[in-house]
């Protein structure tokens, strides 16, 4: 039983099934449900009057609007990126505000990771083209496919912006055999694997066969994998971007796969996404894109609600909340 | 140096570069050259006159020529399926001659357990359709997607012919989050993850997300994937072959994915090589073929002579074999 009967807003799109599991587990809590859901979590919802009536919101609110919710006393986003509320100004009237933000970076962790590694395998084992070829063993394009295979086992990674993704990636590229390397503004020492920052990343790029980007979009991170970046990449490398789109100098990239430099991308962010069909990029040799979907599962709806239920109740006690970015 | 000089028999086809290598780690060993090399490792070369002249052979010679070979004290396989040699009559002659069999699975254990779970993630991450679609967020194709992906993490599998392949490919589904139970004629107790016989396999079939099919083919497993097995999976299942085409009742697959009682099939072999363009189970829904690749890679002939020149130094020195099998 909470201590108080807290006003829930929320702008995310529920099935009636969510919305009655979610529901029966609010309690004595009130859902404040928007009546102009966004249309995905990656876009704005415009400001609603409901917000500010709430003491707690879930979703993608307007950031303005946030910060002018009287009674708000947390906000619970429900993505993992939070690159519109991640700005100097909105991180210091939230302080002042006494504004508690998580994210739901543990609902998408997982996905993200298998999204990436599916990546790194569909690659190694030559997917994209093999899943198409009828041939019989000994023929000239049977020993062709063979030979254009290559082991992860043994190969080197560099994660770019090294966080929870990363720590669930690097276990399993370890169980593979790879050595994996990471790169973040502050690397605490507590990580699986060996993570270096930014000024030594240089150290290892001309090693590394597999440069996985999990970059967030923001001011210090847009256009981070630029020319400069990419004349330094080993050859023959593999890009994978499961990040953001903003955070890659796109001409550079596609210069980079049409020379050869690249062997492959695998880009499941873009900037804008969709890439337009006849956007260079999309026409670049070795370029696989999915249309951001990394985080995506079957019951995403579900974990997201679970996750916020799991915070609710430690927000209810007192407790620390899990994923807290402010 | 060897206390003898051996003569060894081969019918590797060899790029001049691997030949170079070859000859150069042979020491005072001579190499007998097939001048009638098999079109690959899944041919049967035909018997050899130079195969009467050898103490060691290397490669896939014909059985019955291996066992009238009067010199012959060692045959190793350069594949690691041994079909042909699975005789109790090869088994029986070839102990009576003394005859020691090894076969190569060292280089091949590796490439197979990162094909199959290449498998399992394009499937888990739906990349044969993503791939493909040109969608911008928040539209109903781009939810339909992300609903459409599963997680590996929490996921079943059950791995049939549970030896060498499937010893590399536990640890990685271990450390992705999944559980695994290997099926074996014979349990050693010594596997890394529950391993049962297979009087005891259908207390797990009906548990199973992922069926993977490591199987050599021999006269007891032929077949062993029928209609009555297939009965017994979990609805929605995902069954996977990287052993042999032999091993699967190709009429019962193609219509337990037809029903949609497996939601998709992922082959590496089948019954023949390839399968005929209007075979049924090409045109099965879900059903995705690889030629045969999974124990392909860059430098894989060159890895072959390896394990061969390991074993030629353990022999020398009267040292146990690696991947002996008989």
């Amino acid at each position: 039983m909470p201590m108080h009967a807290y006003r829930i807003w929320s702008d995310v799109l529920l099935s009636e099934q969510d919305r009655g599991y979610f529901c029966k587990n609010l309690g004595e809590n009130v859902l404040l449900e928007t009546r102009r859901p966004p249309a995905s979590v990656l876009h704005v919802a415009e400001g609603d009057e409901l917000l500010m009536e709430a003491d707690i919101a879930l979703g993608q609110p307007d950031p303005e609007a946030v910060l002018n919710a009287p009674k708000l006393k947390w906000l619970q986003i429900t993505s993992a990126g939070y690159t519109r509320y991640d700005t100097e100004d909105f991180r210091c009237r939230a302080r002042e505000k006494g504004l508690v933000v998580t994210n739901s970076s543990l609902v998408y962790d997982t996905p993200c990771a298998e999204h990436v590694l599916a990546f790194m395998l569909a690659q190694s084992r030559g997917l994209p083209h093999s899943l198409g070829v009828v041939c019989a063993p000994g023929e000239v394009e049977w020993f062709d496919l063979r030979r254009n295979c290559r082991l992860l086992r043994g190969g080197r990674v560099l994660i770019l912006g090294y966080g929870s993704i990363g720590e669930k990636l690097a276990p399993v590229l370890i169980a593979l055999g790879m050595e994996v390397v990471g790169v973040r503004r502050k690397p605490t020492g507590e990580e699986c694997v060996p993570v270096v920052s930014v000024d030594r990343m240089g150290e290892f790029l001309g090693e590394t066969d597999h440069v996985v980007n999990i970059l967030p979009d923001s001011p210090s991170t847009r256009g981070f994998v630029d020319r400069a970046f990419l004349a330094k990449v080993k050859k023959g490398a593999v890009f994978y971007n499961i990040g953001r789109g903003a955070t890659v100098d796109q001409e550079a990239l596609t210069e980079a796969l049409v020379e050869g430099k690249l062997a492959a991308a695998w880009l499941d962010v873009s900037d804008p996404e969709p890439l337009p069909m006849d956007h260079p990029l999309r026409l670049a040799p070795n370029c696989h894109i999915t249309p951001h979907i990394g985080g995506g599962f079957a019951g995403e709806q579900r974990s997201v609600l679970q996750h916020f239920l799991e915070n609710l109740e430690r927000f209810s006690n007192g407790r620390e909340l899990l994923n807290r970015i402010m």
